[in-house]
């Protein structure tokens, strides 16, 4: 995993994601566990956004979440204390050169992972080489061009584009999310089912209009501001004038609009 | 509604129409259903495709159905002579002019019918009007800008752009959907609550390629090309190769998403 983390390392991105994590726990986990005694490998689990939900939903089952960074694992492993869990054991490795033997995990998870890699296919196929046959892979991707609020501007659909366009210079695909089943099925995976949760805000939800609006996706553009500039793909007043236009979707009379990808494939049994 | 219908009233619309509102019916109305003994006016019904539907899921409610069309009108009476239905009314009316007393009705339901009109407030407010106090009003709309597909391209979204902007020119709004509850709530409804109804389309789910992708949307976009070019909007090789793109997305490895948003309010009661 060589590409740029697009998002960066710092604390307040980390805040970021642990508030995303809360907001949208339900949404994207509440039909997932799996069976006491399962063995999972959770890959790339970053900061442990998602360890702490998983391993509290399947509490007989046994976690190994990897990541490539040190530090985030550290973070992780942090959070995953913090929560009193002992199902989980952390281990840094790089998915694509994974000391696991084949077959050697029941079912793998990863979220949020793939629309950082330029193989995203490879990626899939290495981790389903890890699944027992019958044991399944479950990948939950976002898609920042399932994006879209009221008011509409031109100059808040170009901020999200500079994310969109720095994660593509950094090797990734933040469209990554509608793809979902074509690369489950191309990576070998069998009886794939992909469903879309949609995080639909207006101000009948104020915990979506904070958690989410706000918290989650405008920060998300927010904290990419730099690096846009730096890349000279926008410049203040267009990137700034964009940023204000996402918070005012987050007024009275605003609404947003964006969906997350869950997919869930099977590892081909032996005839 | 002295506007323009953008798609027509051609026998192969009809046909559209009445193939899309066979896919989306679970999706769209399964909730929807009135009481024994409810008189429920249906705005702008056009030739009836939700109207058998809305009909047969509340067999003991009383209908009247509206449009400004009379050949419309006489369509809808086909259909719901056809499925043996006797509880619906059809009536030609304008919604700028309607000849019912005020709050005459327990609900209104109005479906697909605000993306066409230039002032789609103030249509919601005397539909209001209409509605004795806490009665409800049900509105269900599309939302073209919620659209996107893999493979993704800019031909494509040009197509599709044509037919936002011939609505546009027509006085109305193909990107209405995501405004459903401000809209609303600006019209006087209290207790307003929408929520998205998404369409996920890959080639695990064989009846929305052929039902949805193709048979309604795709089928929608050609359907304005005479249109399109008349206004100048696009030219015979973009919009051809436009469609083109939106077809390929109905193969084996292509993903379409679109959404639709259902709202429902409730007549303030009185104090």
């Amino acid at each position: 995993m060589s590409e740029t983390y697009v998002h960066g390392y710092h604390p307040r991105e980390n805040e970021r994601l642990q508030a995303q994590a809360g907001t949208l726990v339900d949404l994207l986990h509440s039909d997932t566990s799996y069976p006491s005694g399962s063995v999972v490998l959770e890959a790339a689990c970053g900061v442990g956004s998602q360890t702490v939900t998983l391993a509290q939903r399947s509490p007989d089952a046994r976690f190994t979440s990897i990541d490539i960074s040190a530090a985030s694992l550290a973070e992780a492993k942090r959070a995953t204390d913090a929560a009193g869990l002992t199902n989980v054991q952390f281990q840094q490795a790089d998915i694509f050169a994974l000391p696991f033997a084949p077959e050697s995990f029941d079912h793998v998870f990863v979220c949020f992972v793939l629309e950082h890699l330029s193989r995203p296919v490879e990626a899939l196929a290495i981790l389903n080489g890890l699944i027992r046959p019958g044991g399944t892979m479950t990948v939950i991707e976002g898609d920042h061009g399932s994006t879209y609020f009221y008011p509409d501007t031109s100059a808040a659909r170009r901020a999200i584009l500079c994310l969109v366009e720095l994660q593509r210079l950094a090797g990734g695909n933040a469209l990554i999310g509608r793809q979902l089943y074509p690369l489950m099925i191309e990576a070998g995976l069998e009886a794939v089912r992909v469903s879309p949760r949609m995080v639909y805000v207006d101000s009948s939800r104020p915990e979506l209009v904070d958690g989410f609006t706000r918290k989650t996706f405008t920060a998300m553009i927010e904290g990419v501001r730099e690096s846009a500039l730096e890349a000279r793909i926008t410049d203040p007043e267009a990137f700034d004038a964009g940023v204000r236009d996402l918070h005012r979707t987050a007024e009275v009379d605003g609404v947003f609009c964006y969906t997350f990808f869950k997919g869930v494939g099977e590892k081909r049994r032996r005839v």
